[in-house]
């Protein structure tokens, strides 16, 4: 096991009508002036705005606020609300939405305090301090709510890149699984996939022997595997929204990539497609994964067999491991796909002659990326064409 | 789910030579005159308390120390360590040691910014303040080093008792696998049975559907039941020891309990024993667990097939479940025997007679204890019955 770090010092405020609870936190965590940052319509019209207002009036918190942010949230609102932040004095931000908005209100907290321009940090410039932030989640998804992490697209040339501190960690998390009830199935699914994907990212390692990390990757994907369906069957189920929401945060605070090297070449590759096509990340990552897995299982094939028979409850073919990877990888892409999600570019709307300019924007050049396996820009050309064609 | 709180604030730092990083994290969070606090000499003999030391001196930082910390530690050196504290004007204590010293540590934590007798605490009187805390780990077992709770015992009558607080939690916790290869077999199979059982007591809940949770507990399980009997086998094999240390974190700092209710009979059962005869809390708890399984398992005869078909690897038996369920509590004590644990009272030298005594010390009296299931004094004398005549 190699040496490491974990800290996940958020607290996280878990179950119904825990958003009343928004200004209590602010206060515990500092806060006297707040930005209240969202995105759309369905924040304000669910009345879910004015349960976090009240709950800050009455702790006697003033606020501003900034709605507007889209799905692969862009720099130009930040800006805005950078801006906003330090005309009106604010020290602490609530991102009241998902993975988008709290990526924004992260990007706005570091950017406050920095007297230079915040992509900077997107650049690999080192955070030395941020804003409080605190989170009020409305999807399970991206897991932005426990980790330090945020992505960033530039409009100029849609550059999606990305920044990580422990300054970025919320104060407070608060995840009520009711919110999630009225996501539409699709968006239910883009999550599920995001938070599957967070954890295999972390889970396809060349580290051996850290079986503590692997258990706790295998809880987060067969807690998926079992409750994925049942809210897509039934968007209504409290207890299967609570046990995805909650594997979300588990999924992305760190917890289940302690000890070892990690992947998140899937990521990257997909970034590309939503960043072209302005797809939900989870979609692009349901294209991306599975084909992904095929390109790159020879590499270590028990790893495949385990998560085969581990996760997707195949039987372990003794006699030809391949069979049981190649299983295994199958049954992942056919639950995909039983969830709703596309798994071809046709599905997603991506175009297959397209892929040169992907590959190219990904900027690996004649290198190598590093990961699970190296991937040359000739090896991500043949992942997105597996991902083109796949079918189940 | 039940809604629920989780915070864990404590950052870790895991792996080899990290115990030479205590000064760089004492300062980081404030300390500037340091109560060194530990138990007996093998922390002076392995030259451990002197990398401590010089690594808080490397960082200009004074400190005190107050050695003798015996297992189930004692109020009385308690006393001493704040009266010590006060007078050096401490502002952070380190535990170098196990979950006796860090218990011992946090109860003078509180008490020292405290006017009161110090075991008010542990009579129920709510914490309001206390020094801050780091923890250098030197066994796996307790969990103490990401937990708020403290088990004292009170000389007089040998009253153990608990006290709990997010004050309690470490701001930091180091953890070197390698501190503990020099643990002789006993001990190292007492602090898995100690893992196991922090994961038992949450495992057996009556709160249905929390998928996340459930699978959260075997997974610490699962790697116990892999890692134990290879580091029983070859005591420096760093990698078992590694995933062994963090489970036992994983096990206590609150995540595989959430959203729902627990148990803990068992941990009250074996308070009694290791109170009148001084026996290791894991011994005990090897005793009493699966005698408490055995003893309740109807209540829920499921869960336990759970535990033996996911845990213990059991075949379920369809057509008489009860079959399977009675053949996962069975596996679980052989293994505990085959790591070298006691399983009945004669091998942890306790005496059958002792039980109405036992029974009355822990105070049911004519109520009951709640919990998984409900315990009368005289379901908790039947449980201590079996737990005498135990085998394998």
């Amino acid at each position: 096991m190699d040496n490491f770090m974990f800290y996940s010092p958020t607290q996280f405020v878990f179950g119904k009508d825990t958003e009343n609870e928004a200004g209590v936190y602010v206060k515990k965590f500092g806060g006297s002036k707040v930005l209240i940052h969202y995105g759309g319509g369905s924040a304000v019209r669910s009345g879910l705005l004015d349960r976090v207002k009240n709950s800050l009036d009455k702790e006697g918190i003033s606020h501003v606020e900034l709605g507007g942010v889209l799905p692969n949230p862009r720099s130009g609102l930040v800006y805005e609300g950078i801006e906003l932040c330090k005309k009106e004095n604010v020290d602490f931000i609530i991102a009241v939405g998902g993975g988008s908005v709290i990526d924004s209100a992260k990007a706005i907290a570091a950017g406050t305090l920095y007297d230079g321009d915040f992509w900077d940090f997107y650049c690999g410039t080192k955070i030395e301090k941020a804003l409080p932030l605190g989170v009020v989640l409305t999807i399970a998804a991206a897991g932005s709510e426990g980790s330090g992490d945020s992505v960033i697209t530039k409009e100029e040339g849609m550059l999606k890149r990305g920044a990580g501190s422990d300054l970025l960690r919320a104060k407070f998390s608060i995840l009520n699984p009711e919110l999630t009830q009225t996501l539409p199935a699709y968006q239910t699914a883009c999550g599920a996939t995001d938070i599957m994907a967070h954890v295999f990212e972390r889970y396809f390692t060349n580290t051996k022997e850290v079986e503590i990390t692997d258990r706790l990757c295998e809880a987060v994907l067969l807690t998926m595997v079992k409750e994925t369906p049942r809210v897509i069957e039934d968007p209504d189920n409290y207890d299967a929204r609570a046990n995805i929401m909650w594997a979300g945060m588990v999924a992305h605070n760190g917890l289940v990539g302690v000890g070892r090297s990690q992947d998140w070449n899937s990521h990257a590759i997909e970034h590309e497609l939503s960043a072209l096509y302005d797809c939900a990340h989870g979609a692009g990552l349901a294209v991306i994964m599975p084909s992904w897995m095929e390109y790159v299982y020879e590499h270590d094939v028990m790893r495949f067999c385990q998560m085969a028979t581990r996760v997707f409850g195949c039987q372990m073919n003794f006699e030809n491991p391949k069979v049981t990877a190649l299983e295994g990888i199958k049954r992942f892409r056919s639950f995909l796909h039983s969830i709703g999600m596309p798994i071809n570019f046709e599905e997603l709307g991506a175009k297959e002659e397209d892929i040169p300019a992907l590959v190219e924007k990904l900027g690996i050049g004649d290198g190598k990326r590093g990961g699970f396996m190296e991937l040359s820009s000739e090896d991500v050309s043949a992942i997105y064409k597996i991902a083109a064609k796949a079918s189940v």
